[in-house]
């Protein structure tokens, strides 16, 4: 893979003189396209073998172009905050928005190809992160991304070389340190496994580019016009039309599923509810200050109709908790800002470190509940969101984080009783708007979509647990036992 | 993901009685027209737990439909051929042709599930085999394919009683093994791997459909009627519109590139080649009687523009070797019954067995040669054949081939001399054709052609070879020499 960049490619003094100027003037004018109404998130990763200069190519970027609309992001140790939540969670944090282009020197292809170098994962666990990334990048271009992936390249002659050189010169030796010839002692080793790496993730979509790094000007203006090249290309390229995709399949051919299979009939009278309230709550918040709990994040998810009791089940794991301890997020439509970013960023950035619980009421699942019943993304937009969740979910649960995820159930007279009863109590009425009316007439497309999501993605690293609320009592006793239940196995 | 599952869906005999009918008649008219000019190939996979009848159901099928139209593919141990080729090949030679259904009663993913279940694999060896199929399956889909997978599931406690049942029963005792006796002891086991394996594949194109198959009606009536959904919705969608995709990037800015950087000058005069020939052809037969040779395949790959010198330099070769040993495949234009099947099919059908050599005078390269510059293939199917060639490749390198590739390269000069050679020579003529004349004036863009190809599939498992072939003498001897060494490593 690495031929074509053991060539001496040079351009001569003259050459880059005359080309430059032409080159800036046509990257700003991109630019500006881009930041305009049809604009998209470009993600430009600059990587390679050390000495390459990988950072003098992004500084050269930053110059030629308007620093207003670039993210420069530069990978140093991960943070705390960064250590305490998944592997991709820091990556998320960068994306650059519709509009601008996030330039990342250093990616999540450092890691891996490092650990696989140094012997401490094994081929098939660079696999294993090589088809993750697969997957991630996939996702950012079906979220309308650009993804331009530079690796820059150095022959092990050329590489010895620079390296020596810089030591030469007093002006420039501190740039070499004793790791640089360390890495350099494992040029083979790093060049088998980058191309192992690269080879598992050049796709049609985001093949890639490999550029000879022996000479600057050579480096600096093939990044600069491949840059230019498919920033035009995908400005002047007509909007994409919509997959057409055939519906999801519909698996129950009898009238049975997993909601009407439950028994809403069950209830708990107020003794006990409260007897047991007190108790459970009590042994929850034992729980939250068990030496253990420290190590771990906790993601509660709060699913179901209209006036199912999230509210009131919240309220009632929360009353257990200190206020430090956690942070509810109402997840509503999203904002600006969210809305020009991909779907689950917005829960990325919401994911707790350890020792903190993250209640989400409402979650990432509106994606397959109502923007698919209502439309609001396409189907090849919903169909392609399970395997995304599950994967998001593999990763917040691999990052030692204990996921609960609640579906409250209730039947569509007890919906309409509870509605009644908001629009009769004057201090309910701000719960019940014309919307949730209009939800309720699309009752059994809700039911495919809620029975789809739990086929889907009700996995043996995030179950669902399916809550019978027709009773409150019922149903808020319920959630904080199997929420003991799990903090006391995983603790 | 196995909930829907668990619930005792069952469909009485009454209703049975009348839906069977219907659906029959609409299971033909559906293959009629999948048997039509527009038709794809449909392959549906039957997996799932033991004792879940799936063979059954697999009967069922080819009773419904017209069986004429229907493959089914049970699987038994691999064959003596299938062991010495890689894994996926007996897969391969299986896959139905355009219009025709393929039922596969077991499949690609019985073997890396039994392995991870028996603690034979690693878990990151699992995910790095799901990555492999799905891979294969979303090749199957842009190749036009229907893929619908199906996984029969009985809950723990379904089980068992099935398996107790037909032990009581005298006449189906036999049907229950001590096999399935210890795979019901690892009941759990195999859940919880089977959903690692699912959840990976469970695809947007191919999402799996958990069938649950305590009611034999309910299942066979399910499948049957998700088969007729698919296959309808598939057949009444608007053919798909290309996928619109960038230009693949161009990376030489300057004018150098591995083509022009060849040294054609080389020569050796007719004494040196006449010596060298015979002292290389010796040395080659003695390899392949090597006490090692029956232990691998070899795959030689020719490819060149026209009158590069492939054939002569194929002749050289097989002048080594014993007729039995070896296979020249010359590769045009597709057969019909090649164009029914994916690109890749037609070279999968030619791989070698252990002790055999298959000499491919061109290859699986034509995709990203002459059908990108003659545009005979879409830009987004050429671009997505860079990633499945090195995927291919890497399974037949995996399975102990040595795969050896051959650019043979000269200038435009020398093509236009050999040109007229031809034509000035009476049994040379029939070699040179108009399309000949024709492929020349498109050299720059066979060029860029050829370049891509060099970087994105010279990889360390199947480099490719560069050869000057100016001088025929010079080439053959380097063609010669290279597959000696490469044999002298391996065996």
């Amino acid at each position: 893979m690495f031929e074509s960049a053991e060539l001496g490619h040079r351009i001569p003094k003259e050459d880059w003189d005359r080309e430059v100027p032409v080159l800036r003037e046509a990257l700003l004018d991109a630019q500006y396209d881009l930041a305009g109404a049809k604009g998209f998130p470009v993600i430009l990763l600059v990587a390679g073998v050390d000495g390459s200069g990988k950072s003098e190519t992004v500084n050269t970027l930053n110059e030629w172009m308007d620093p207003r609309h670039i993210q420069t992001l530069g990978l140093d140790k991960p943070s705390d905050e960064e250590l305490e939540r998944p592997h991709m969670w820091r990556y998320w944090r960068m994306l650059p928005p519709k509009g601008k282009i996030g330039i990342f020197d250093g990616s999540w292809y450092t890691w891996p190809i490092l650990e696989r170098a140094h012997g401490r994962t094994k081929t098939s666990e660079l696999d294993q992160d090589m088809a993750r990334v697969a997957r991630f990048e996939q996702m950012l271009i079906n979220e309308g991304a650009l993804v331009l992936k530079f690796w820059m390249h150095l022959s092990k002659d050329a590489q010895r070389k620079r390296l020596k050189g810089l030591e030469k010169d007093p002006k420039t030796r501190w740039r070499v340190t004793d790791r640089d010839w360390r890495h350099f002692d494992m040029y083979d080793t790093f060049r088998q496994v980058s191309e192992r790496a690269l080879r598992a993730t050049s796709t049609a979509e985001a093949p890639w580019i490999v550029v000879e790094a022996t000479d600057p000007r050579y480096q600096r203006l093939t990044v600069g016009k491949v840059l230019l090249e498919r920033l035009r290309a995908r400005l002047d390229m007509p909007a994409p039309k919509p997959v057409v995709m055939p519906p999801a399949p519909r698996v129950a051919i009898d009238q049975v599923n997993v909601l009407k299979a439950l028994d809403l009939t069950q209830r708990l009278d107020k003794k006990d509810y409260e007897e047991a309230l007190l108790e459970l709550q009590g042994r929850l918040n034992l729980l939250t200050r068990h030496r253990n709990f420290r190590k771990h994040s906790v993601v509660l998810v709060f699913e179901g109709v209209d006036a199912a009791g999230k509210g009131g089940g919240i309220r009632r794991i929360t009353q257990a908790l200190d206020a430090r301890t956690y942070r509810i997020h109402p997840v509503a439509a999203p904002t600006e800002e969210e809305r020009a970013q991909p779907y689950l960023w917005r829960f990325w950035r919401n994911l707790p470190r350890r020792g903190k619980v993250a209640i989400f009421d409402r979650s990432w699942y509106g994606r397959v509940l109502v923007e698919r019943v209502e439309g609001f993304c396409s189907e090849a937009d919903w169909q392609r969101a399970y395997s995304e969740i599950n994967d998001f979910e593999d990763q917040v649960v691999r990052s030692r984080s204990i996921m609960v995820k609640f579906w409250l159930s209730i039947s569509q007279e007890e919906q309409l009783r509870r509605f009644q009863e908001r629009q009769d109590t004057p201090f309910k009425r701000f719960k019940i708007t014309e919307e949730d009316w209009r939800n309720r007439e699309k009752w059994p497309a809700y039911e495919t979509a809620i029975c789809d999501m739990l086929d889907r993605t009700s996995t043996e690293i995030a179950p669902w647990t399916l809550v019978e609320s027709e009773d409150k009592h019922f149903g808020r006793i319920k959630m904080l036992r199997t929420l003991c239940r799990r903090l006391e196995e995983e603790l």
